[in-house]
């Protein structure tokens, strides 16, 4: 434990440095102030930082100053060629603190970053933040983090300031690649949210008053998740509840329903290749579940 | 009101006669005996009546007898084609009654039905169940219900012993339409979800691990929903929260995610086509919502 340097602060109280005020960084920023937090921000343009002053933060006018301020330095920028552009020249001056990327990024980037913060002795917690700019503070916002279990332990208080810190592990790369595959599962359940407003949309359905029935439908999906994460893990897809069968069968009434009204067919399309290629594979008696093998590599 | 003879018996007592009884229709028998109804039962292979009566179901030896027995007549069997092949024999004895058809089938079907019902003076109300067997009788349960308001607000109590009855409004069809709308979002919801198991899961993370996360995150994404639908009815995107430009630029993560870890890309890379097509017709700078467009009919 190299970083028991900060433990005589309690975690409620820890000051904490802000780099890079876009406005995730100033959400951020304004989250700490809010929390009441000794706040030391910087930007690379100085007049985003004038309405956080305005709310309390302390303006540095260097990195290395906004370094040196806090034991925590949350970095926020565009990418993470930006983040070692700033931090590389004033790195020895991280050493012995924790540095908290909240960057958007590679999970390949994200364990490099690693690598670099052990290299140079200072701590080092990679986070995504899964909600925009006005959701910061808002505790049913997930700030994932990934990195070593015990610098998340000490920082969780800090980070729950922004949200609700779930720690993923010792792999700094996790929260850079749950955040891609949720986005990923973002825009799929739009695609079939908006397929499916344009089409009960062609009746004369209007989306305000679909969107309640299909909000509520997604707690019933997640069910079915939950039923199917841990046959996937052992590799056994009980077809209790709907077979692949039975919903390449339905499949079928949302092609029709969808060419009868002129709406595009390419996502029905694609759910039907799924579920014929699991048929043919002879697992049609499975539950959804087992599709998950039209992602994975083959292993021919 | 033709059909205020029943109206004598209040809601909560009202006798019921459910034809066919496969999973489904033996799962709703069974939700009325829990809840105390005279409940009449007919199949066309009786055996399945057994356990029925054995708890109560008074047994049907032809489906007029069922169909006479009360005055509200569930018919939950194969399709359309069965239902009128049931019940066109005995049409004349369903005059004054409800018929609640929760079998499975198209908009086009269900409203031949209502129309089917209109000419021989019974009432009609067509449902989707939008869960399996062992969620028929949980509230949280919906079952989507269309057809006469006036009807649907009559029987609304016996409805709600089998879930969550909501009714969509006079147009019969928009059950089925809802129905399979809601199944092509499940099926999006699953691709995206498998997809991001697959993808998390090539870097050592169990799907079960991952599922709750990706669980709770529909409740995030369900919130953009609730702020785009409103966006699809005015046809005003403001993309105060993330435009599809920035989202594009993200979509390429996922691709790049994806590649490297061997996980199929048709997916990301229809949702890349979706933005793509968005972006270029000028509305980069919209909220997701605009993405609708792509599935519309084309008006050129």
């Amino acid at each position: 434990m190299s970083h028991e340097s900060s433990s005589s602060v309690p975690g409620s109280t820890r000051p904490v440095s802000v780099i890079g005020l876009g406005q995730m960084g100033s959400a951020l920023a304004r989250a700490f102030l809010t929390a009441g937090r000794t706040t030391t921000v910087w930007n690379r343009t100085t007049g985003k930082a004038a309405a956080l002053v305005e709310q309390g933060a302390l303006r540095a006018d260097s990195v290395a100053e906004a370094v040196v301020a806090s034991d925590v330095v949350v970095v926020c920028v565009l990418d993470y060629a930006t983040v070692r552009e700033l931090l590389d020249p004033v790195v020895a001056s991280l050493t012995g603190r924790t540095l908290v990327n909240l960057t958007s990024g590679s999970p390949e980037q994200a364990r490099e970053s690693a690598e670099w913060a052990g290299e140079h002795g200072f701590a080092y917690l990679d986070g995504a933040i899964m909600t925009t700019p006005p959701g910061i503070g808002d505790p049913a916002s997930m700030i994932l983090c990934s990195g070593s279990p015990a610098v998340f332990a000490e920082h969780r208080e800090t980070l729950a300031v922004l949200g609700d810190p779930l720690g993923l592990g010792e792999d700094a790369g996790l929260a850079a690649l749950y955040d891609t595959g949720l986005l990923g599962l973002m825009w799929s359940v739009f695609a079939g949210w908006l397929h499916a407003t344009a089409l009960v949309g062609a009746d004369g359905v209007p989306a305000k008053a679909f969107a309640p029935t299909a909000i509520r439908w997604l707690t019933a999906v997640g069910g079915f998740m939950d039923t199917y994460a841990p046959q996937i893990d052992t590799g056994h897809y009980p077809g209790d509840d709907a077979t692949v069968d039975v919903q390449l069968a339905a499949v079928h009434h949302l092609l029709e329903a969808s060419r009868a009204r002129g709406i595009d067919t390419r996502l029905p399309e694609l759910h039907r290749d799924l579920m014929a290629k699991t048929v043919a594979s002879g697992h049609g008696r499975d539950s959804y579940g087992r599709v998950i093998e039209q992602f994975r590599p083959s292993r021919a």
